[in-house]
Formats: C-alpha cells, sequence, structure tokens
C-alpha cells in the first residue's frame, strides 16, 4: 500500500482548532479599528499570492498568517458594527459553532436514508421558525406543506417558479419543456433582481417577468395595476404562472400588500410567492407581523436567517403549502437512490426540493440560533435593530441638510442629501472611502439615496452616532 | 434602545468554541465504534425532540448534549472508516478549520467590490487547482475562462447548460426564452441524473435529454450513436446544444472518451461539459489524467473536491473556457450593486457565474487543503484510495461466490454474487443493516450489483478487510 500523506492528528487538529476559534475572536476584537470597507485595488490580493500550489504541504498556521497578511487587508469586513450597507449577512458565535459541527460530522443529506438525522433535524427546526414567525399552519411538515433551507433566497424564488410551472401545465413542463406557451411572471418594478434571473433560468426568458408599477410614495407595488396587466395578458392569449410579492423591498423596505395580490390571484390559479428574504425574520416580533397579512394564502414564502437573524450564510428558510408541487417539478430517482424508507412514503426526501442534490446538515446552525437565543432572545435582535433605525430616522429629521425619502422600514432607513443626486453619492462615497462606516446606495423614483440597514449585533448607538457625524462631516465637504 | 439579547462574550465563545472542536476530535475517535448505518426508523429523531423552540436561551452545552442523545444515533456516518456508499463526501480537519474561518469571517461575496479578497483568493485558488489537475490553460483566470466553486455538480451542470443555450442562441432566450426550438442535451444511458434535472430546470424538459448507448462492457458511451443520434435529430430540425460526457460514470466509474466526443461536437458549434464530479481530482496523479484526454477541448469542466479530495461539502470546482458565455446567460446588475471596479471591467464578480447571488468565502476550505497537503499530499491521499480498491477487486477474485462486474475504476469497484440479484441484495443489506460497512448498489446491464468506493483517509486496509469479511459471511448466509 502507498503512504497516506499525514493528516492531523486529533492532537494537532484541537491545537489548529482553538487556534483558530481564537483566531475568530482576535479578528472580532480588531473590527472596530479596522477599516470597514477593503481599502485595496483590483489584482492587490491576487498579486500577494504564489503561482501555484505548493508541492509539500505547510503548517496550518502558515494559512492563517495569510489571513492576516493577505486576506483581512482585502476584506470589506460585513461583520463590522458600522457595516450598513446592502443587507447584513449576520453571523453569530451560537451560529459558527453550531456549522462547525455539521462540518465535523460531515453527513451528506441529499435524501433521508443517506442520515436520517439531517433531514428530521431540519424538517423539526422549520417547524419550530415557521411557528415563532406566524406563519400559517399550512406550512408545517405534518401536513400537505413544509420547509426546507435553501442556500438563497434566489434559488428559493427560482425553485418556487419551477413548482409554479408545475402545477399550472399540470406536469407538461417537466417533461416537455415551458415551450412556447406565453407564460407569464409578475412583480413590481422593485422586486428583487432574482426574479429576472429566475425567469431566464427557468426558460421563460427576461422578456416573461411583467414589472407592475409602485405607488411612488411607498414604493409598494400597485395592485390595481397588477389586476389589470393580469386580465390584460390573459386576454392576449398569455398564461400568468406566478406572482412575486416582495415584503420588504431591498431598494427601500417597501412592503407589498400580500392579501390585496392574494385576493387578485385566488381565482386565477396563479401562484403566490412571498419574498421576505430581509423583513420576514422580523415577524419572530408579534409587532413587526403586519407586512405578513395575508401570508395564509401564499403557496411559497422566503425569509433568509442568514440576513438579520445571526445565522451564517447560507441559510434561507423557505417553505410551500403543496409539497408534491415542488417534488413533482424536480424529482428524479435514479437507480441507485432507491431506499425503502423513500418507497414507504413516510420520509422527505430533500433532493427533490431543490436544484442540488447533495446537502450538508444546514440546519444545525439555525437550530443552534433558536436554541441559544430563544424567540425572546431574536426578538430582543431584531427590536434594537429597528429601534436604532428609528434613532437614525430622528438623525436626519434633525439635520436640514438631510431628508427622508420613504419611512423607516423596520431597520432600514433610506435618505438623502437635499442638495441633489451628487452630492448625495459624493458624501456617501466619501464615508465608506475613509473606511469609517459603508453605507450603499440605490434610487428612489430616479433619484439617488442612502441606504443605512441594521443588523448585526455588534452595532450600537455609538456606532450609529459616529457614522452619523462622518456623514453630517462628509455633507459639509461635498456642499461647500 | 431596548435591551440586546445576550450574545456570547468572546471568552464564552473561546470556551465553547474549544468544546466544539473537542466534540469533533472525540466524535471522530468513537467512529470505528459506531455502526456506520443509522439505526433508526422514519419519525424517530423527530420524536425526541420538543414540538417548539424554546422562549428564553438555553446554553450552548445543551446543543452538545442533544447531538449525542438526539443526533448521532441518527446519522450514517459518513466519515466513517467504512463507509464505502455512494461516494465520499470526504472533509478533512484541514477543510473544516478553513470552514471555520470562512464562517468567522463572514463576508459575502456576492461581488468583487463586497469584499474583494473573496473574489481574488477564489481566482487563485481555482487556477492553482486547475494547473495541480493539468487542465489546460484555456480556463485559467487570466485568459477568457475562469474557475469558480459552485456548492454542487448539479448546479455546475446546470449552469453549463444556460451557458450553452446563451451560446447557441446569441442571447436570445435570455430574452425570450428556450421557446418551443427543438433543442437537445446529450448524455449516455449512465448520465448523473442531474442532466435531466438541469434540463427540467432549464425550461427544456426531460424530453430534450437524448440519452445514448453505452458499451456494455465498459459502459462508456457509445460514440458511434452519439454521432448518430446528433446527424438525425439535426436533420429532423432539431438544435443539439450541449453533450454531456461523463469521466467517471455514479454507477460504475465508466469513463467516457472525451477526445472522441470532441471530435463529433467540433464542427456543430455544440457546448462540451465534462461531468468528471467523483473522478476529476484523481488528475492530481499525473499517472491518473488519462480519463481526461480531450478535456483541452471542452467549453466546461467541473470536479468536486467535496467528493474524494479532502474538501468539507460543499466545494464543486467548476471551469469554463469562455466566462463570457456564462455571464452573458446570467449577470443582471441592479442598481444597488453598481460600483466603479464592476464598470472598470478589471474584476470578475461571480454572482454572475451561478444561480445564486449571495455567496461565503468558500475558497478558505480548498485553499487550506492545497496548502496543508501539498500536490504531493494529495497525490498521496488518491493513490491510497486506488490502492485499496485494487486490493478489494484481488479479493473478489480470489473468492468465487463473488464476480467483478466492471473493471475496477480509480477507487470504486462494482461486483455481485455469481449466485443472482437477490442474493446480491440480500448480502449487501445484511452488512448494511449490521452496522459493520456501509456499501450501496446499483444495477448493470440489467443485474444487481454491489459498489464500494473508497476514498475516507480513516480507511485502512485493516477496514476493507473486516468489510470484506462481513460480505463473505452474509454471502454465505443468504446462499445456505
Ligand atoms: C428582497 C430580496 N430578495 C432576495 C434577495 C436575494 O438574497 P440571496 O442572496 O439570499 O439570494 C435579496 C438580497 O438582498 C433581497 O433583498
Ligand atoms: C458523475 C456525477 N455527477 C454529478 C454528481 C452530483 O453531485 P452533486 O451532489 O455535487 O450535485 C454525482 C454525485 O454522485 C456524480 O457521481
Amino acid at each position: 500500500m502507498p503512504d497516506q500523506p499525514s493528516h492531523m492528528t486529533p492532537e494537532e487538529f484541537r491545537r489548529h482548532g482553538h487556534a483558530a476559534i481564537d483566531w475568530i475572536a482576535d479578528y472580532w476584537a480588531s473590527l472596530d479599528d479596522l477599516p470597514v470597507r477593503a481599502q485595496v485595488d483590483p489584482g492587490d490580493v491576487r498579486r500577494l499570492l504564489p503561482a501555484s500550489a505548493p508541492d509539500v504541504g505547510e503548517p496550518f498556521d502558515a494559512l492563517l498568517d495569510d489571513l492576516d497578511r493577505v486576506v483581512v487587508p482585502g476584506l470589506t469586513h460585513w461583520q463590522h458594527p458600522r457595516f450598513f450597507a446592502y443587507f447584513p449577512a449576520n453571523s453569530s458565535p451560537a451560529a459558527i459553532l453550531g456549522d462547525l459541527l455539521s462540518s465535523g460530522i460531515g453527513a451528506q443529506g441529499m435524501i433521508w436514508a443517506t442520515s436520517p438525522a439531517v433531514t428530521e433535524v431540519e424538517q423539526v427546526v422549520l417547524d419550530w421558525f415557521a411557528e415563532a414567525l406566524g406563519l400559517p399552519d399550512a406550512f408545517r411538515s405534518d401536513g400537505a406543506g413544509g420547509g426546507v433551507i435553501q442556500d438563497t433566497a434566489s434559488t428559493a424564488t427560482f425553485t418556487a417558479l419551477l413548482a409554479a410551472l408545475h402545477r399550472a401545465s399540470g406536469g407538461d413542463v417537466r417533461r416537455h419543456g415551458v415551450g412556447g406557451a406565453g407564460w407569464r411572471v409578475y412583480g413590481s418594478t422593485q422586486a428583487h433582481s432574482s426574479l429576472v434571473k429566475a425567469a431566464m433560468m427557468a426558460g421563460l426568458g427576461e422578456d416573461a417577468v411583467r414589472t407592475v408599477a409602485v405607488d411612488p410614495a411607498t414604493q409598494a407595488m400597485d395592485v390595481d395595476a397588477l389586476r389589470a396587466a393580469m386580465t390584460e395578458d390573459t386576454a392576449a392569449g398569455l398564461r400568468p404562472v406566478m406572482v412575486h410579492v416582495a415584503a420588504g423591498t431591498t431598494s427601500t423596505g417597501a412592503m407589498d400588500d400580500i392579501a390585496a395580490v392574494a385576493d387578485v390571484v385566488r381565482d386565477r390559479g396563479v401562484w403566490l410567492h412571498v419574498d421576505a428574504a430581509w423583513a420576514g425574520v422580523a415577524a419572530v416580533c408579534p409587532e413587526h407581523r403586519s407586512h405578513l397579512a395575508g401570508v395564509e394564502d401564499a403557496d411559497s414564502f422566503v425569509t433568509n436567517p442568514h440576513k438579520w437573524l445571526l445565522t451564517t450564510f447560507d441559510c434561507s428558510t423557505f417553505w410551500v403549502r403543496d409539497r408534491a408541487a415542488l417534488t413533482g417539478a424536480l424529482s428524479i430517482l435514479p437507480e441507485y437512490l432507491r431506499n425503502a424508507a423513500t418507497e414507504s412514503g413516510e420520509v422527505v426526501d430533500y433532493r427533490d426540493w431543490h436544484p442540488q442534490l447533495g446537502r450538508r446538515f444546514r440546519a444545525i446552525k439555525l437550530w443552534a440560533v433558536l436554541r441559544t437565543y430563544g424567540v425572546e432572545g431574536l426578538r430582543a435582535h431584531v427590536r434594537s435593530g429597528v429601534a436604532l433605525a428609528e434613532h437614525v430616522a430622528d438623525l436626519v429629521a434633525a439635520d436640514d441638510r438631510f431628508e427622508m425619502v420613504t419611512e423607516p422600514s423596520l431597520s432600514l432607513v433610506v435618505f438623502r442629501l437635499t442638495a441633489g443626486d451628487e452630492q448625495t453619492m459624493a458624501a456617501m462615497e466619501d464615508v465608506n472611502a475613509s473606511g469609517e462606516a459603508y453605507l450603499s446606495h440605490t434610487t428612489v423614483e430616479g433619484r439617488a439615496a442612502i441606504r443605512l440597514a441594521v443588523g448585526s449585533w455588534r452595532t450600537t448607538e455609538a456606532d450609529v452616532d459616529r457614522t452619523w457625524r462622518a456623514l453630517q462631516q462628509a455633507a459639509g465637504r461635498v456642499s461647500s
């Protein structure tokens, strides 16, 4: 037998493992002093790395050294207390350790039979989480529906579209493809770009997405316009298949009226998909559930614990009312995966719930978050984000060089400089370039705006105030 | 401001982190004594869990306790030294710690600008790995091609199909959908089920996949049959768009002849995708590269370090010759992601290389594997798997109750009981039920066969011998 390479011994694994944990704790402790946005140019990181992999193995410590030397300077620090850009991609100590345990277990849960606990813990945790969010019982795994962890909301929306096509076509699409049937998908002009991407990937093309106007003040979908569009399309022989409702748009956190849209689609047999990627998790708080009113009529619902809810990327929770539509669209049973449990019909095989076959034990990290915080702890986390956003709104109101663009939405505040678009963008870029804080932009009704999304558990009122002072100074500079 | 929940303090994180590392080391040490296959029935794991998430947070140790009490008995242990089923989903201490560091960093690399090091380290590591595998320069990131880490080979194959459709349609599919154009996709009868799933998801439907016969002895694609099928389809007005070549089929590890297929597709403008999900990584050894001969003519190539190459799931490495086809099919640039680096054209934005938008820093785990093992260490790992498989083949040859079904392929051995299908299945089930080892089955030319895939770095010759003895005893029982 040829020699095995030298793998880490158990003692070495413990030693390097403890060092990796300590590296993370030190990295977190250093964040406050690091520029939030990476200060590198294209190619800077690449240039620091050798051209080839080493022939002979190096000690693990060399990797830790290169994290400090090569990687950290090239990072925009998403876990920084003054990271306010996009939406947060939160993580928490409990989630990180939960995911570490999953790596150590290394089970692959493509079907129930390949490691039953992977599937059953996921089912239970998704039932727990559905209850914590106040979602309808129809989404629970003990009826005809159920939840699954997808990698991202983009995948969830794509999967919803495949299920919608399956249901609408009575299975024809699966067999013969989408053809030239004139399928139409609806979302507002503010719907996340993953809707168009889903239509492209599903073979419908960009043209199949009909974008519906929004109310200029709220940025929420104009439901009358949706109804008119669907009626018009149906009359023209097109086939509406799915409506995408945003419970929290990416740009401004606008809330489409799910119940009103449900009224429009109810008699048309059209799939209602609710994209609450960012805002959905706020429903752990009973007082932050109103934006989900009507969700009991939805066919599918997605929200990302990996955004605001302290769960390490990737963890996007997705529920359907009728899992048969999903598995009908996606199931394939090759010989080598045939097994008694699947044939008994008593189990769920998650590989039929998403595009991928192989899957890791992602439920552990969400389980760790739900258990170690408890629902009350998660509520406190959401409330603190909302309170900080209200504080930002007060600061905006108190300085007449700034103005709100839309009402604050949960922990997202969208504002601008009254001086104009150029000044708004310049002030934001000034703060970002300084590394003091990191914000991102959008356009609302054609005008530039700054988005400040609170979410990290490291963010304190002092961080918000410091960011605000930086913005005020930048506002002074750009208008002078 | 409302109270924040109590997050782990840095000291608590270090303490629980060290405990999690130690839990993993202890779990690994216990594996040899655990039954490989879970000994639970449907519902057994669920029943041990409470109906709802706790209101108040629990200590992290409670999770570790439940891993022992609830999870471990419900696991089939993929990291067990006598796990020989499916293909391995290997993991290694270095990869696990690399992925842990990624979780700690918590950066989201959807585009270069959101954290430059995430993208640049991935580009460099994929260039390193392409070189280590002897892949053509055309796949390197410094030309028109490039590599990306996909979650799974299923996603890679789906993405390849979208790129193929984009190129073949000159961008029409992206805009107007696949329509009723009669697209056809080719793969052998042994092609992985992800090919049909890709066709279903892309809107082509199962019918669009034309399965090509294989040589009964080798189970490799009959290239003459492929040529005839494509000629016939083209004459019938159908549009061949992609050929899927398996460099290592799932059932028997059969190797399609890439070079011969390349000759067939060359003048037809059809996309050539090589699925080497399992066997591709063996090319780190120069003597195990012959199955990739012809890959320089491929348009795309996928292999999974998360199978045999010690890299924690998920890590599927995917390369294309022309990245413009990929990004052409998948790019969308919403306002809030516009940035100077993207506009400069000097950077790669990986969210245009796959279905998902958000992405974690997966390159660290592969970087950790390549660096701590070195290419020589990886070769030694592959060689030891191949040698153990040869040892199994010798054992089969030495016992006339057994016979080989196909030639051993790298570290995969496929054999059966001469007594017949029923006995073959019963003997395997007997071993699996005992927990002594875990094997999976397939059918080859209509007859049942047992697959034994070596791959774990924990597997020794003694583990193989012990498994073989169990199989011999089972053979005795089922034939008496
Ligand atoms: C409303 C909405 N939907 C979907 C997404 C996409 O999320 P993911 O990266 O999980 O696909 C986002 C991301 O910001 C979002 O805001
Ligand atoms: C040849 C081949 N292709 C693709 C796959 C799918 O792999 P994944 O789970 O990464 O999608 C497999 C899995 O065994 C395989 O053997």
